[in-house]
């Protein structure tokens, strides 16, 4: 065979691989690449400081050795280790144990998949629950881009509601309204309750009992995600799920952030009840179990064993093992306000039109300035000024272009102060 | 809220949960759990008599130890370890490295996306290439059902070519056009062709050249999936990626067999360029590598490390590491094919109209039967005789249903005469 190479035409790949936010996302990576020496305020990424690498030996030997002490020989320990394990996971009594003691989440371990990062748990979900065209995923807007990029790579209909206290009351009830009038089929929505990614935003007590009002009133399941719950703070407020009476709420959980990324360990409490035609009753958990055995399988039994060893190690609870990384970002986030506020006297800031929120701990802060905030700024920004930031319409095409998202996780307290006085300087000379 | 409890109405959920293999599967899984003291021949489950769980630690302190001897620092470990890293992987150039050392295939680091297991690396192909409700996979039957199931999750179309040397020559052709001339694209043809699953039929070296062939003269991708390859129990054939001079062949890897399935540690190599409109090009890897964010982000890096160490250690060949497990299967098969011989003499076979093939080596080995292979029959045989099979039709819907496909991997030789003496009796006898 000679061969002419094959060459495929991009247009003729499913419209995942053109998703308008990877190729922002993919712009945002080259400037990154392209000015090193830039302050980033981009990343969402944990800070680094807390890792050390033997704890991984630790988790791991931790876990082994509880499962020699319940009684596992060695035969066991490798089957553990080495072999294909159940579906829904190996710890999932670990994490049972764990959202009993951290959150008063009370479920059965068999309400629990364990998956691979929380972004395998939004796959599962989605392709579970979504199976007809007409079905719509409710998300509010501005929106972490794992789960409108999942929706996209099912092709499942997505409508945005406006992040804010009121969708719960109104807002929502009137979407769900006229999508159902355009004879679609809102079937779940998606929030994230704590400090949230992208805007840093909280949702009230008040507000949280409004929406599992309104998602039984309306018959919507809640999709609760909430990565960044232990670096709130303040006193952490229920999750949706400890409020769920009526197992309305599919609860996404993370370790990305309480452990570490590395170990893409997530996991889904889906605690709703199936039931089929002949009666047979199921839990969904069990159903996105069957479709994880067609996504990845497995959760890799390393990454379960190095997370159940550090479930152990901390007594099933996370917050005072993060207890350092939680002072850290809420030391973060009030250096970036105090920064901008020494950059942004009240009286400037008013004339300029110039505001931040308070998220009070998490990742993320929302600055709005009063000009787009768009690829071309951000390009001038990096070269000419040196820092580099998210603009908040890559979370909401078409959205809000008036805002910036600024990571604060990542950085040290003097690169927070040096990025914001850069930034500050570009938000003065472009507001002239 | 008091809160009705939500129910969810099974056939309002996606298809994939209703994919009636998985019920089967289910089925199998019961059956083996109410006759704990039967001899399964179901599990594909790599014997677990080479695994030592101290190889865990040792595999992960060698790649760590490589990185810090090529000049990472403290932070650099930690980072590779505990961070969010690149989408296609770290060690995509050692995997590299790995396949031109073992299969003479020489790929860039660039073309290989690291996956979570193969299945993933299918998951992940199918939802990049097939994109419009027309495009059509082209699978050989009887056929693993991680890809139909892959397919079935993505609502992608299923055509089945049946399982021999002649469809490369004339059937798949055939199918091409009966496809075509329906208004449908065939898209790619997924191949085990290394003593397959469920079979354990080899392809030839000549099939191999016409199937390349037969692909660039009808515009086709092959997927080439061959987890056994290091099992076949004679001098292996060339891979199709090897052949490949056309960039016809996606090569879907697996660490599942080589190293463990517990890691969920597999790849895949797609180095085909692709061609947007406006003339950039990328490779399809880049291309998949998109969708992975979307379905894990990353492959976990404690797997990549422990797999990365290993190949370290063993020089990226893993055949010498694994030459004692191949030994293992290619006796297996021997052993079955042994027993099966003694309860079969050649007379007695004929006569009953039982036979059974060579597979050479593997996990799997095909026995037909002259009455039909079914669930009925399946239960019967774990209840009245003690020995569990899988019935051949799991793999082919609809298809031959007087065959069974035996699994040897697991057992040791005792069990493996045993078992057959178990079946040759339900045979005999079923067979009067």
């Amino acid at each position: 065979m000679t061969g002419m190479p094959a060459t495929l035409d991009r247009q003729s790949l499913h419209a995942s691989v053109r998703d308008p936010l990877l190729e922002t996302m993919n712009f945002l990576n080259e400037i990154t690449a392209r000015y090193p020496d830039a302050i980033s305020f981009a990343p969402g990424r944990p800070y680094e400081g807390f890792f050390d690498v033997e704890d991984v030996f630790t988790h791991l030997r931790i876990y082994l050795d509880q499962l020699a002490a319940t009684g596992a020989g060695p035969e066991d320990l490798r089957r553990a280790l080495f072999q294909y394990g159940p579906t829904a996971g190996q710890i999932g009594h670990l994490i049972a144990e764990h959202l009993a003691a951290e959150e008063d989440i009370r479920v059965p371990a068999e309400a629990i998949v364990v998956t691979v990062g929380c972004q395998e748990a939004m796959l599962l979900v989605l392709r579970t629950l979504f199976a007809r065209p007409e079905d719509v995923l409710v998300v509010s807007a501005p929106c972490y881009v794992g789960i409108t990029g999942a929706a996209r790579l099912l092709d499942i209909r997505v409508a945005a509601l406006p992040e804010s206290d009121a969708p719960v009351g109104d807002a929502l009830p009137r979407l769900v309204a006229t999508e159902r009038a355009a004879g679609r089929n809102p079937r779940a929505c998606y929030v994230v309750p704590d400090v949230s990614n992208p805007t840093g935003t909280t949702m009230s007590l008040p507000a949280r009992h409004r929406l599992l009002a309104a998602a039984e009133r309306l018959d919507l399941l809640i999709l609760e995600d909430s990565p960044y719950r232990l670096f709130t703070g303040q006193a952490r407020l229920p999750t949706l799920k400890a409020l769920d009476t009526g197992r309305r709420v599919v609860h996404l959980g993370s370790f990305a952030k309480s452990a570490f990324p590395g170990a893409r360990t997530g996991f889904v409490v889906a605690d709703q009840e199936v039931v089929d035609r002949d009666g047979t009753r199921s839990l969904l958990a069990a159903e996105l179990a069957k479709v994880k055995s067609m996504v990845t399988v497995n959760t890799p039994s390393l990454s379960q064993a190095v997370i159940g060893g550090m479930l152990i190690r901390h007594d099933y609870r996370l917050s005072e093992a993060n207890a350092a990384a939680a002072a850290h970002y809420v030391a973060n986030i009030a250096a970036t306000r105090a920064a901008l506020g020494r950059q942004f006297p009240p009286q400037v800031r008013d004339r300029l039109g110039v505001s931040w929120n308070d998220p009070g701990g998490g990742f993320f802060l929302t600055l709005r300035v009063p000009f787009p905030a768009d690829d071309a700024l951000l390009a001038t920004s990096a070269s000419e000024y040196g820092v580099i930031w998210t603009p908040m319409a890559y979370f909401q095409p078409g959205g809000d272009d008036h805002a910036i998202r600024l990571a604060c996780s990542y950085l040290d307290p003097k690169q927070i102060d040096e990025g914001v006085a850069r930034l500050a300087r570009l938000v003065r000379e472009r507001a002239r």
